[in-house]
């Protein structure tokens, strides 16, 4: 059953090794039928390489496993929680990479400080709250999907695909998983290079705001005329 | 027509990836045909892997298209304008590569901190003033080709042949699209060595004037006696 | 004899070089079968593309030679010092790493600034006090065994299976040779990040304890959930 | 003449590029036969892929070309300085390498903050001072040799196998072109060890005097125990 749903969600966390984004069994990528109201997954702790597509693990949007012999993702409730909330998305990609994870753990969003990230994410890249030593506790996985929720309460998923947990990393969602990994890279870019702006500026002035409509516009608006039609 | 030229284009597109100054579509480079005034460059949101000799896009210097079927580079406008402008130049290579992207994104010129600047650029390279709200919401590509010309009025193209857009990211030129790609990876590299000198100096101190002097100039001048005659 | 430990050992040597931990002679691991109380160390100033089975050097744990033409690696005194002292580990390695190896250089212990590192090592990851002239001037890497040993008086070192000596770099140890380097991977992974991180936020302040905790455990406690059963 | 010399500094002149020191053409090895006095070295401006043994220049120590097609590397009389007044020396390589380069443009010298620096170099990698107007006005790249040798008046070249050449780059030397072009690589790794180790220390503290001399010796000294006898 949907076979090209767990292909794509295969090569989406292929992907993620292949753009340098994870080490080891460091992320994971699922996707999800809308029709059918089914997700798919990697499953936990099996190393990219070794992956198959009947490797995939299918469970409805309450985390029942309808298909596959290996458990899911550790962070599979995470996923589940903004499919749930997030109703327009189609994949969500979650990763370690080295400068999304480094503001994450400085409890910091991440500013808009250039047109690089304008093309893709409309302000700044917001991050969580920290997590209670209650919501840890119990349903520790779900309970982040429901921070990165409660986050968005004053944004629009649409135009931010992607949020840092405070204290961990980041997750990413796309309109399918190719598109939530493209854009951890582009994450992991824009995160990298407002470091060293910060470093080299010595503060956190975002760009114009004229120019952030500009570059976010043209690529996504109704009149966008960035690539071929 | 052009076959020449366009297969230089396309080429030159591709170093950019090989070179590792882009990802994705993140970047574009054109040639221009001095003879005929004709400029060929990359079509806009296309992977360089897919890229062929039959994509590039043949345009006037007005911008009219005169062969090709695909839609040209969104930045265009801004390679035009150049052309138009600096009129010894025969090719032009646009990216958002990471620390010459970090120095336009803080809105600050390179200093020349040593001889690998020097050997290159005669000087600090320039950044331009932000676009007004005006510039940016009409004509916006054809406005940073023309903040790029009023940052050159007292500076000569020919001596410097790379330029930072304020909040943006780097273009740079040369003789031919191979040159202008081959300046956009020297300099990366100078503005990588410049962050950190500054990082280590504390300070923003250029190279002395007798020193950027001598190896501009055994390199560019009228005697220059670096490589074979 | 011991074959199979001394194809394990040579693997995870030039693992240190595939995993970039190492240049040129830069790190050596080492394993030991607890039955027979022998270790089998990767000979010294070898290159790694030129080890073989063959070359591996087997001692027992006073440091004799039972079996090997080739000296021991010049480190092989640590390495006994932490089989005698850490019963349960199966396998040692030390590199040079870049990361791990600046943070020993700064005689500092790298804080928990996120998930990544918890899921591995339950605390700081500690530092030892720099060597006496005298622990220096006679047997020297004997000694350097023994700071490790002091620093984890109060460390379960099961727990924590790495350390950083002081002015000089990491060791990192684990079940068996090949997860001793995992382990380096994972240090010197981390080791960035905190690097990074404090750079960002101006601090050292470590995750909640209680996200530390859950992490950790989610991984290596009795209820790991992470993985396949 | 000299074949097999001239191999060697080909063989040197391409790890350069495999290293990832160098980028195009940006740094220059030569060899030295002691028995005639004949030094052999790149041309100026060649690209190392389409280098041939065929292409080496062959001079003697007064600089004047006994054999060879091409000219010499523009820093030639760098090296011949070097080659007259280091009398033990085989080989010296010249990059403009990442780390070694910026610690060169803000005109310090490169403490030894650990172990894997004292293994190669016996303290501080020496910078020269800058060059006056007039040295560089004429015979600049003989006297880029000149402050070296007079920058070593108080060191051994013996023990301090590098150099940074104030606001340029560094120089090393060895017995023969490859331990030259090893050295460099050495330092550039020991420069970014040490740039990142005053990051995070906020000091340049060097080593202990006795961990500096242990690890020296026991690599370099009479009674060097590292590697295989």
């Amino acid at each position: 059953m949907l076979d090209d749903l767990k292909r794509d969600v295969l090569l989406a966390n292929q992907e993620l090794q292949r753009q340098k984004l994870v080490i080891y069994t460091w992320g994971n990528v699922s996707g999800i039928d809308r029709a059918s109201g089914l997700v798919v997954i990697k499953p936990s702790g099996v190393a990219y390489d070794d992956l198959t597509v009947e490797d995939m693990v299918v469970l409805d949007l309450e985390g029942n496993v309808v298909e596959g012999d290996l458990r899911p993702s550790s962070d599979t409730p995470t996923h589940l929680e903004l499919y749930r909330r997030f109703k327009d998305i189609g994949g969500v990609a979650h990763t370690h990479s080295l400068w999304a994870t480094v503001w994450a753990q400085a409890c910091q969003e991440i500013p808009c400080r250039g047109t690089t990230h304008a093309d893709y994410f409309y302000g700044s890249i917001p991050c969580t709250r920290p997590l209670t030593p209650g919501e840890v506790a119990r349903d520790y996985e779900l309970n982040t999907g429901k921070v990165i929720v409660e986050r968005f309460q004053t944004i629009k998923y649409q135009e931010m695909p992607a949020v840092l947990v405070a204290e961990h990393a980041p997750f990413t969602w796309g309109k399918d998983p190719g598109e939530a990994v493209h854009n951890s890279v582009v994450l992991e870019q824009v995160a990298q290079m407002a470091f060293l702006t910060r470093q080299l500026s010595g503060d956190d002035r975002p760009i114009s705001r004229h120019v952030l409509e500009k570059h976010y516009l043209r690529k996504h608006g109704p009149d966008a005329y960035y690539g071929q039609s």
